[in-house]
């Protein structure tokens, strides 16, 4: 995996506005942010995408989401917030080491904006679908 | 906490194109997709927003976020994905059970679509901000 901006603020390469740390994870102020209090949890294992990221290390991070969250939305005085993860350039990923942001919404705007243009499922492709997806799972 | 339709689901007294299930977890199509894959992962344990989940459980979800999203995107022959885990009505969050979406990004349209309208980091309030949340944090 080559080196990125977030392994260079893991070596203590970089600064950051650190909010968090633990022996698997780390949580810093994203220096772009789409409003005030937009927090970047990071694991310190190395993987490009969440897929490529092990149970543990995942799990590691899922486990202080929460209690980070509360510490930020607290902070900026804001209840509602998303939790972002991007995987790959076309899902707007752009730093290549796993990241979680956590983007506060405030009533007066800012925040993560999203345009959500559903479909209907067609019922017999998502059977077909959930049933290879589980065998996915289960091999 | 009020019943939504996945504490009907959970309950089976609503059907889902189910992906994923253990003691802490379960995953099925979500039916509104946003794209062919679209999934939700959601915990077992009742909860209306992340702030508000066990870190047990968070744990739980974290854990299954990569074997999911491999699995999906093995599924639907799509690299790129975003999880999005949305709380409160501002920042789109519809089902008061918290979930987070895994929503495959094919090259050909479809998927999530934001508007990434970042600001430049103040860092003078940075640094007060970061030491008022890991303030909130280590209490």
């Amino acid at each position: 995996m080559a080196e990125t901006v977030f392994t260079k603020i893991l070596a203590g390469e970089i600064p950051c506005h650190r909010l968090y740390e633990d022996d698997e994870v780390l949580s810093f102020l994203d220096i772009g942010p789409l409003s005030r209090g937009h927090a970047l949890v990071i694991p310190k294992e190395p993987a490009e995408t969440l897929d490529a990221l092990s149970d543990e290390a995942a799990a590691a991070v899922g486990r202080v989401l929460p209690r980070i969250a509360r510490a930020v939305c607290a902070a900026v005085g804001v209840k509602d917030y998303n939790v972002l993860q991007n995987n790959g350039r076309a899902a707007h990923q752009f730093v290549d080491h796993v990241h979680f942001h956590i983007i506060p919404k405030p009533a007066d705007g800012g925040g993560l904006s999203m345009s959500w243009d559903v479909s209907e499922l067609d019922h017999e492709d998502g059977a077909a679908l959930a049933k290879d997806v589980a065998a996915r799972l289960e091999a």
